[in-house]
């Protein structure tokens, strides 16, 4: 069904040409939407687009973490209750924002950015791999420094991993990654054998 | 799962709440979305809002029926290759948009603007209905003038037609109604009862 070629109007064509550029949104939907915002009062629209516009031209980024900030360090770097000696390592912010919503984390993050992908043209130096290392380098003089690497467990992910796991191995510092297994009230039954496989070979003790 | 909590800047939280505002976008795929617009250029985010702000700043509605426009007049009215003197009458600019898809009706529109529903506080005075009959009884000295009640099927459809119907009745027009019956390709067995005896009462005489 192409709508394309019977937009009324140019302006309503416009706005559903750029609403339908979002990811998951396609053309009927962007007819949906750009019908209701006509309805809303303008000066609801326009603190929509401000809010976007607000985000882009405005948002910061922590010089230490680069997680996504309103200063130029974040609140959980500035947070002198954090342990700043554990370095969880993370490609996106939204990691940022799902293991902080864990509750079962203290320390601080570092924001790769992405990850390391030669099909998508992403190598190491399109990272900041090189800010981590500076990281890393002055914190290692002190007694107990640890990077978790928290990436994906796909290929691109274990390669970043060794990646970061290599420029590292010169500091004096633990290195660990996430545990991976079965996930909590998963069935036996439906796990791929990958997993079940490296959930029988990394067992933990009992602890009821 | 509260997100809500956790945003690591005031801008991102505004920009998500802004976003989560459209109708069937959630806090997770605004999120997903304003992330995303983050990673664009800055000239393309600014493109986007401004199509937006242009469509709500700038859109017309034509003086005669009521539909999006870029001018006074839209580009159905003003063609006099349609037929004017058969107005269908529609809900809003969306079914519109739909009948000319169908690329099967060669006669003019008249948008309501909604639809009558007591339940939501819409009565015959907050539509074009006025206008509606301003421009039939204009018509009305002309030989052969239809009205099409194109509105949904439900109770405030049927209302509203019937209002229109009874607001026309002192004019010299045919008022006529959209065929219901089985949808082309429909399966007997899964209509439903109301449907299927329509259809066999508004039975068509068989033109293979």
């Amino acid at each position: 069904m192409s709508y394309k070629e019977n937009y009324p109007s140019k302006l309503l064509e416009e706005a559903v040409d750029a609403i339908s550029s979002l990811p998951g949104v396609g053309r009927r939907s962007a007819l949906r939407l750009a019908l209701h915002l006509l309805k809303q009062p303008a000066e609801n629209v326009h603190h929509f687009t401000s809010a976007i516009d607000n985000l882009r031209d405005e948002v910061k980024y922590c010089r230490q973490c680069r997680m996504i900030s309103d200063d130029d360090i974040c609140s959980i770097c500035s947070d002198k209750s954090r342990d700043a000696n554990t370095i969880c390592v993370v490609e996106t912010v939204r990691d940022v924002m799902s293991i902080e919503n864990t509750g079962q984390y203290r320390g601080v993050y570092h924001v790769l950015g992405g990850i390391i992908s030669p099909i998508n043209g992403v190598g190491p130096s399109d990272l900041t791999i090189r800010e981590l290392t500076c990281r890393v380098a002055a914190l290692s003089t002190e007694a107990d420094v640890e990077v978790i690497l928290a990436l994906s467990g796909d290929v691109e992910g274990e390669t970043t991993s060794f990646y970061i796991y290599r420029q590292l191995a010169q500091y004096n510092v633990r290195v660990s990654t996430l545990a991976r297994g079965l996930g909590f009230g998963d069935d036996l039954e439906y796990a791929d054998e990958l997993t079940l496989g490296r959930s029988i070979i990394n067992r933990q003790i009992f602890k009821p």
